[in-house]
């Protein structure tokens, strides 16, 4: 199951019926659940003098090729990520993350459980999202309001919130639950919950529920949870079902 | 022609004079064609369940290093990409296209003939993009008007249009034939053929036949057909020359 | 200090306590001063027709995972790399350059000493960027004022300017010396030296000198050498204390 151009550091730890791709990297203080796939050309556990501490990698996860990890960050299990992801020390995130193609987390982050970060997603430091948040391509999460300096703030997004494509979170901004930040929004205030903004600077454009599904149907498009549950957990899709809008872990 | 390091399927079909770099993993069910390169670290064929058939690559195609390409799509010949381009499924690709370093196709998509895609564009699925294309760096194709949802509409790119740097594209959206989006435009609405349309949200500025080159000739900039040769096929640039500005493949 | 599994030309030249890591590539007419480390998946080197003469990278470098180097680019001591970054032909860097994570220079730059490009920066032909300036993720600095054409003008970026995340500046644009481009901007005209321009279109919001640190006290945020100096050498940070705000190298 290890590939035999693989470099495996005696001192790794893998769990059972783990896979480790061709070219890959594996250093020390790497403890990989079971039943994960580590695809090629990745590096897991590059040394930081910035953290201490292993890099655990939950059961059930796949990392595709080309990505990098660095040591000192625990994610748990059924972590998904796409290909050439960089992911930096001091980042604790809950179970079933997916992380797209190209996305940077500069570490020393808060990350919840079931969180969708799509690709090319920039994830600055103290960052803290909340379960079920989605973050679409291209969208970057800021921490220092007048750079460079040594103050750094970062975001906060809620449960359920969804930031689309092309958006800048301007550092400590606050984005509510369930709320909607429109594609190229620059956001500078906090984002009252189930509302939508969006523009440069982003506004107020109206309440998440205003908003109709274009399927045919006119349902309401928000909260996303009654329409949408591909890749849910069945007990969370089942409390949604019953009502439960915004269901927490 | 196959580097030592490569590890190369014994089922991959590969025409005369193929070049593999460096550390390539070349998987089943890829064919490529004669009087190809592909650079070091590179994974062609990719399995996914999302798709049957093989990958396709044309003949003279340059595939540079560190790129991933699933099976499943096809690719006609003369194609060229920067580094760390990531291909996915179920793209139908024309001859001569260009793919930037870092671009991100998410597959599902329909691309022409002499499509060139500069560097880190993102093309959802779903999008339709025709013959002589442009589209410059960070510009992302969406398709999902309410994310997150099951409702998936991308754009369609009309022959001859070019996008500038950093615009987004939302779902279902036309830009007509020989259009220009200028840079940083967020563009919600059908662009009409041979228009500028700029901004956040996108408006029309004026015709493209009104931009003149700032080179010093003061001629007009639009159609770019009329200055801009480079890397066509000589019998394209001949019928541009013969005042075939927007001439059919 | 070779990796067993580095591919090295015995012409490239290294200097004394060189480290080249796992897989990489390093070709004919490379040059690598002292104490640098190439970490591993690194191509150094790569041949172009448009380049004569070798790759210099200068002394106490470090060139992170996955990145890739032309020939025919000249860099100063202490330069240091983020992941995935790609470099084409023809930069002239002086020292102390740092390129984050996916930052992708195409060639035919210059760029003074000291400068920070942060992650995914995009840095097109023809740009100068002077000493001491700052570039933040997704910035894009453009060339072609009528994509596509064979006009290509390249902004230049003064010395001690800060250039916000997901700005975009135009071609030919002159960014005056400690200016600060809000995040999300797209600049089309000049920007006065010390002044602040956001938006897009960017415009003047105010003097660089009434932004003030939000760290609680209330000094002023610029010019940003009286209070961050993390990484810079010490003779220049004497000198910045010393009420030379804006010292030149």
């Amino acid at each position: 199951m290890i590939h035999p151009s693989a470099v495996v550091s005696p001192r790794a730890k893998l769990g059972e019926n783990v896979q480790i791709g061709a070219f890959c990297l594996i250093h020390d203080d790497v403890e990989i659940g079971d039943n994960c796939e580590i695809q090629a050309y990745c590096e897991l556990g590059v040394a930081t003098p910035l953290a201490e501490g292993p890099l655990l990698i939950g059961s059930n996860s796949l990392i595709r090729s080309h990505s990098v990890f660095y040591r000192g960050s625990v994610f748990g299990e059924g972590l998904r990520t796409g290909h050439r992801v960089t992911v930096r020390e001091l980042i604790q995130a809950g179970k079933d993350l997916q992380i797209g193609t190209l996305s940077d987390l500069q570490g020393h982050a808060q990350i919840g459980h079931h969180v969708r970060l799509h690709s090319n997603v920039h994830i600055g430091q103290k960052s803290h999202i909340a379960d079920f948040v989605w973050i679409f391509p291209y969208v970057v999460l800021t921490n220092d309001p007048h750079p460079p300096s040594h103050v750094c703030v970062g975001p906060t997004i809620e449960a359920y919130a969804a930031i689309a494509t092309m958006s800048v979170i301007l550092p400590g901004v606050r984005v509510g639950e369930g709320a909607l930040v429109g594609a190229h929004s620059s956001v500078a205030r906090d984002v009252a919950p189930h509302t939508v903004v969006a523009g440069n600077p982003a506004k107020f454009i109206t309440q998440t529920s205003n908003i109709k599904l274009k399927d045919g149907s006119n349902e309401p498009a928000y909260p996303w949870t009654r329409h949408f549950h591909r890749g849910y957990p069945p007990e969370v899709v089942a409390r949604w079902l019953n009502g439960e809008d915004y269901a927490k872990t």
